[in-house]
C-alpha cells in the first residue's frame, strides 16, 4: 500500500537551547516495505515554532506529491487516532481532552485542512488520516526533515556574518551522523526504527559538533561554526 | 526464587494491518538470574483479540506448569500494582480508574480466576500476583509465545490453498530474526532487556518477509508466502 | 554554559527485591559538550528510600560544590518544569498536579531548599531550576552516584559477617559493566544516552553477579557474596 505522508523539523534554537522555528518540511511517498522512501519532496520552511499553519503547508505539500506518484492514503501529521479530516466533527473534537490553546488551534486550522483534504479525495481519492505519531512513514519523514533541516542550517552557518556559533536543535530520539564529510546521515534512536535512515548532501567549510541538549533529555543539538575560509 | 508465568501473542493481520486473533499461549517457569526458563509449556491459542477468556487460559496453564515444576509464585500477565488475585475486592476495583469496558471484563473473568488461584494456593501454596507489564518473566513468556506463536503463523501459511500473503504480527518491540533457516529467533527491543531471547524450530516452504508495521509505530509484521514446491 | 546539578542512588535491596534505602549522592559539574563531568563530589549516603531530606542533603552538596568549582546554574533533581525554587509560591503548588504525600512532602522541606537556594543566589549568582528528570546533567550525576553505590555496596559485602548474599538495587534503565577487575562502569540505556558514562574504582573479595529485577522491568540488580578469603 503506497502512502503519501508530510513532517516538519529542525530549529535554530535561542540561547537558552529552545526551538526558536521550523527550518524544513518533507513529504515523501513510501511503499513496502516501507523503510525508503521511494519519493522524497524537500521545501525550505520558515515558521514560527508556535505557528499551526505549518500543518496546512504540510498536507498542501502532500497534495503536490499525489500529483507526481500516486498513492493510497496520506499519513497526516496530527495524532487524533487515524480519524479521517473530513469525518472531525464539532463533537467529535468536544470529546477530545484537548488544552484550550490546542482546541483554538485545531479549530483555526480546521477549515483549510479540510478543504484541502476535500480535493485531495476528488482528485486522488485518498484520504487524509490523522495518525499523526503513531504512524511510521511520519517518523521516516520526520528524519527526512531532519537531513535537509541540518543541510540547511549549515548553509546558513557557512553564509553567515557572525562570529558566533549557531545551535541546531533535532527532533526527540533523532541522531546525525557525518563521518563522511559530504553528507549527513540522520537515523532514529527509538527502539524498533534502526533500519531507518535519512541522507543527505551538505556544504563544507563548517565545523558540526554534536551534544546531547542538557536542557531536555533526549534530544541532540549541533553546533555549526564557520571555518575560516 | 522460582516463578511461574504465562502470556500471549501474534496474531494474523486483517487488510489494514490490525490484529484479530491470538495464535499462541505459553507458561514458563524462571529461576535466578531469570534470563532464561527452565521449563517451557506452549499451547496453540484460537482466541479473538478481545475475547478476555484468554487471561483464564493463561492461569489454568499456569496451574498445569506448577503441577510438573514447582514454583513459589505466580506473575499473572494482569497489570494491578502485584495485587494477589485472592485479594482483589469490590471496593478495590471501585477504586481502580478502569474504563467502563475493563471494567466489565474484569467482572466477567474474575470468578474463575479467583477459582483457580484458590486451587493453586490450596495445593502449591504460590499467590497468583497482578504484575502484569511490570514483571520480566511475563515479558520473557511473551517472547516464547511469540516465537511459538510465528512458529505457527508459518505452517499455517505452508498449508494455505489461497495465493495472497498472511501477515504476522508481533507484539510490541519485539523483533524476530531468521537467521538461520530452521529455526526462529525472538528479542526485546526495549531498553535493558537485550539478554532476553527466545528460539523456536520452525517449517520450510514458506518466504518470510520481516517489515515494520506502517499504522502503528513499534510493531513488526511478518509477511508469509507459501513458496512453490 | 557550566551547570552543576546532584543526585542520588543505589540501594539495599529487601527479600522481595525492593529498595529500602539511599546509599550515594553525587555532585558534579559539566560544562560543553556535557558528556564528562569536569569535577565530581561524591558522599556516602544513608537516607531511608521514603526520606526527602535527601533532596536537600542533594542542593547542599551542589552549594559545597559550587565554592570549589564556579557554574552559572543549578540543576536541581525536582522535577516541577524548571521553575527557579524561589519563584515556588503557594499558588504554583496549589495548582500542580500533586498527591497528598507529594504535597505534604515538598510543604516539609521547601524552607530548607529555599534557604540553600537563596545562600547560592548570593554567594555565586546562580539560579536553582527545578529541571528533575528531564536534565542530562542531572541523569549523568545518577550514572555517577550509581557507580559509587556500586563500590560502597561492594565494600559493605566484602566486610560483611552475613553468609548471605546482598542485593544491590540500580536505577531504572541503569547497567553496570565489570569487563576490568578493579573498576565498575556504569551506563545509561536510555535512547540517545550511549555516550555517558561513569567509572569508579572498586575493592576485590566480592562476586558479582548482574541480573534483571523479575519484579520491575528496567532494573538491574547485583547479587554481591563475599569470596573466601
Amino acid at each position: 500500500m503506497k502512502i503519501v505522508t508530510a513532517d516538519s523539523a529542525c530549529s535554530i534554537l535561542n540561547k537558552d537551547l529552545m526551538p526558536t522555528n521550523i527550518l524544513s518540511t518533507v513529504a515523501i511517498v513510501v511503499d513496502f516495505p516501507y523503510e525508503t522512501p521511494i519519493k522524497v519532496h524537500a521545501r525550505a520552511g520558515d515558521y514560527s515554532i508556535k505557528d499551526p499553519t505549518v500543518l496546512v503547508h504540510e498536507l498542501r505539500l502532500c497534495e503536490e506529491l499525489l500529483g507526481i506518484e500516486p498513492a493510497e492514503c496520506v499519513h497526516f501529521d496530527l495524532t487524533l487516532g487515524g480519524i479521517n479530516i473530513l469525518d472531525i466533527t464539532d463533537e467529535f473534537l468536544f470529546q477530545l481532552n484537548l488544552s484550550p490553546r490546542g482546541r483554538s488551534v485545531l479549530h483555526a486550522i480546521l477549515p483549510d485542512l479540510r478543504e484541502i483534504a476535500l480535493a485531495i479525495d476528488e482528485k486522488y481519492h485518498a484520504p487524509v488520516l490523522a495518525m499523526g505519531k503513531r504512524s511510521l512513514p511520519v517518523r521516516l519523514a520526520e528524519l527526512y526533515a531532519s537531513a535537509y533541516g541540518i543541510a540547511r542550517g549549515i548553509k546558513i552557518a557557512s553564509v553567515s556574518e557572525a562570529e558566533e556559533p549557531i545551535y541546531l536543535g533535532l527532533p526527540e530520539k533523532v541522531l546525525a551522523f557525518f563521518d563522511e564529510k559530504d553528507k549527513v546521515k540522520v537515523t532514529s534512536e527509538e527502539p524498533m526504527e534502526k533500519s531507518l535512515v535519512a541522507e543527505v548532501p551538505i556544504s563544507n567549510g563548517v565545523l558540526v559538533e554534536p551534544f546531547l541538549n542538557p536542557m531536555t533529555r533526549g534530544f541532540q543539538v549541533l553546533r555549526l561554526t564557520k571555518r575560516d575560509a
